[in-house]
């Protein structure tokens, strides 16, 4: 009996590391189809996502499976109420990477950046591609002491997403409207994404400890868009 | 020990009940502020958001906490999961409330909207309103009847999200790109935070039935920015 329970949890444990797979790799073919106009590659994350959510939904249901028959307490019990919270964190990165290709299938034939905001976005999609590879390692090894460095990984996002801000208020923004709204708007999509990946990472603290850290009321948030905006207000 | 569990069961969904309260109520404060661009309310709305943060973290641990000691299955253990999950996205609608309000702090003493915009956001918040409240109501009396209503109701809200942009790139707009990325993100609030009241009720679903709806998959984004902008990119 507890040795089958073991073999769930390990199961559980391999889907989430999956999921992070899955969303890091969406994030990256999203990123090439933003970059390249590529209609093809957007179409493939917008429908490659429903199968993370049938992955999540499958994982979701085994974890409730797991509490009604194994009734764990302890570790056992933080484990599957924990999963299901990164599973929420990893289902919601897959949506953003879609949403990140529906504005590339809403622009195209055209790119929907210009060449002032290219190397910022292709910046933030490495930060992002970090991030949830890191968050995978750590759900895979329980790794406590790297969440740390994860939230300082996330610090450069937020400094590229005010960047991003910078650039749409200059007075060399000569691309108007629409295009500040597609920025501000996959901006905060890529922003998020970091969030979501740190919030998981910070799970397995309490998975691990029992305790939330210090910053768990930051957990769902770090940055408020406003606060990273008002440097570009102010400067 | 029975009536200890009913008891607690019953506790928490008072709990779920008044963190929809709760961020209903900051979400009216919060338009407030936007509305009469009042900073001393957009002050009240950010640190009253640490109680919202603070009730749903004593609801997640009262949660887990039953879990371990009643060893619940079915409807019980159904509903101890679903309140956790209900718990996140009444806790995110708090987040999104006091994002608008530090969108007021930041462009204090300057109102955020023009007059184009100020009517379509006034309805936005009310629609919200409406949304969170029957939220709180279908809660309490586990009303799954209801739910049907409630998305019809936020396809007003979509509607709403749609009329900003067409707003924003219509060729009488002149407020300039600063105002547009402040319109599109508190458009974005408004209508995250009805997608989440919306989640919250077929929660109940699956707590009353054990069956996610038809549109299970829809429950985190009924619809996605894009869509709402395709009108106004093509009309």
């Amino acid at each position: 009996m507890r040795k089958v329970f073991t073999e769930e949890l390990q199961f559980i444990t391999d889907q989430l590391v999956e999921l992070s797979r899955l969303s890091g790799a969406a994030l990256r073919q999203a990123t090439e189809a933003l970059m390249d106009a590529d209609l093809e590659k957007a179409e493939s994350v917008i429908s490659a996502d429903q199968h993370i959510d049938a992955v999540r939904r499958d994982l979701d249901a085994r974890a409730v499976d797991a509490l009604a028959r194994q009734q764990p307490v302890a570790t056992d019990l933080r484990m599957l109420v924990t999963a299901m919270r990164m599973s929420a964190d990893l289902e919601r990165m897959g949506d953003l990477a879609r949403h990140v290709a529906k504005v590339v299938r809403l622009r195209y034939p055209q790119r929907v950046l210009g060449e002032s905001l290219t190397p910022t976005f292709a910046r933030m999609a490495e930060v992002a591609q970090d991030l949830v590879t890191e968050a995978g390692r750590i759900i895979r090894e329980n790794d406590v002491e790297a969440v740390h460095q994860l939230t300082i990984t996330d610090d450069e996002m937020d400094d590229l997403h005010r960047e991003v801000f910078r650039t749409l208020l200059s007075p060399d923004w000569d691309s108007g409207v629409e295009a500040a709204i597609d920025a501000t708007l996959l901006s905060r999509y890529y922003e998020r994404f970091g969030d979501h990946a740190v919030s998981v990472a910070h799970r397995i603290v309490y998975l691990v400890t029992g305790e939330w850290g210090d910053d768990h009321l930051d957990i769902d948030e770090r940055l408020d868009v406003t606060e990273v905006r008002r440097p570009a207000h102010l400067g």
